[in-house]
């Protein structure tokens, strides 16, 4: 059995129309749907679309962490 | 008619005593009173006041960016 | 009486289940058990954990700044 | 007479569906029709929308410096 | 039908014989091969190999977004 | 009244022949021709120009926040 | 046939208990199980974990950039 | 007796109401209070507060660093 | 019992004759002489001593965190 | 014969009135004047000079890498 | 008669006992002992050394720039 | 005699098969068949080839600094 790990991150862009929690959470669910093991995540950016002088949808790019099967 | 268009940027701080979130409400209210069109932003900083060990006052540069009118 | 003041910024990780907003809060919270004067924070990152494909804890990294006493 | 002048530097978002220079020129052209004295600019961001896998829209965002007035 | 998407970034580095914009253009076309629904990019870094002081290739790396199907 | 403020940031060049305080300064100066209520500054970039082996010029790209009036 | 490539780059993590250059090779390693034509690696970030006040693993994580086949 | 040592850095800022320069001796001085052998000092930030459109204090955060005693 | 845990981040430099990973673990050692639970490094900065045209010392800025006892 | 080489890098700003990639080689051009090999060249900056609204001069800041004989 | 020119840049290190304006000007005077022509400096970064608690000197890296001759 | 001096820092790129250590000596060895005096280092970037999914060659970029006779 080897004694280390590898892992692989992939960047997403989540978007909410509630909060930057949510939209981070969004992108995880996403995520989740194709890669399993999902172990961390790191906020890269936050923006967002302005409708009507409100928010209108939070977007944050993250990069999703996750363990390479059998590594 | 132009088949492109200019978009402007300008740098504000929003400050909320509750989120993060409602202090980048708070910078795009305040710069729609005087720009029409805004269409996104960007978090450039996050920071705040302490008082009396709590977070007093979120404190959130963004840019926000809009159309320029006829271009 | 100086007409100065020098000021120390400290590096923590605070953590929440909940909400970015409350792990910085957290980090304050933890940071004034031990120094008086906490005056500011910068979000330095934001990362977290992911358990079952869920944000199991946002780490928020912030530098807090006090003022030096006596300084 | 002032022995030193000020300057100021507005943030644009020039775009163009065919180089990334008309993109620059057009947020040149669209600054001018407000500011006078444009005297250089810096490329801080380029990047463009995609449209069935054609560059559709080149998007350089710049900064432009002029000489404020009677500075 | 969900209020909200997501989207992937993907890095890849294109490179032509003739200029930037063509460098750009050949990264989106191979990444179109396999994914769909790609909306836009943005330019990473702009490098480039000499032979006998001449530019050979412009070497573009840039990073492309797509929307995830039924996210 | 609001428990909230909401600042701008504007980027301007100071000049000076003598020190790079004084082109802050100057900066500021001008500044505080347009705008009222300047709070803060924050130094970008200092560069400048040489004559015959001298500085000739200090040039310091400086950030100036102020509130907007009313926020 | 082309004249030009296109390469795409993933983000790995590898580790290792015994130096920054294994940590290297390992995601190099377990990159090639399931990509060919591996080319260059460049370190992003570096960072480990620490028990009983050893390291007890290197934690680099690599971009590694790889011809797409065709292209 | 080791061939080697280790050094902290300390984060501090200082303030001056009239020079970059005072301002970084306003924050060593200080540090020199509580930390002996400090030995290098790296400027991170300068920025400040404006009263009346005067620079009322250079605020400037430094990294200083020391040898840790009998490292 | 607490749900989170706050870590603190101190900055050292560590110096070694032989390597980079052996100046990292000169800081680490150092620091575990007055703190406990240290649990992980982020390598910031590499660099070095030259005499007589060889490499006398690796000095390695490494960030170390730590669990805040209690919290 | 060495079994690795060793290369240098220099910075240059090429100009050019007519676009970004004449810049490039237009500094390329200059360093091959004095130096061989030319191996690759990075972007660092894109700037200009405006006259009259117009893109009067590309300032393009460039690293050169070539091999140093003989290493 | 070329309609473009071509610049280098190259970095150094200066130093004063007094003022971080003064060492800028050491930089600049060591410079022009073997290169004509220079234009421009940019200043990278500003630390010093300590003795006694004491800034004992500053040390500013400055990218120096000049017009390469007959370019 | 001058209380001062002033340093120039040189870019290479060092390569080895073996290890990032061993590409920076070999920068530092080449860099100084022509230039006397080298001080010190600083490691910019670290990357390399791949060959058999292997790593083939280190290439670290250092900045490697000297001070200029009679400075």
């Amino acid at each position: 059995m080897s004694d280390h790990h590898t892992y692989k991150k992939v960047e997403l862009v989540g978007s909410s129309r509630t909060s930057i929690e949510d939209a981070i959470q969004n992108a995880i669910s996403e995520c989740s749907k194709s890669v399993k093991n999902l172990e961390w995540f790191e906020v890269v950016e936050t923006r967002g679309h302005i409708v009507s002088a409100k928010v209108a949808h939070y977007q944050v790019t993250v990069k999703i962490g996750f363990k390479i099967e059998n590594s």
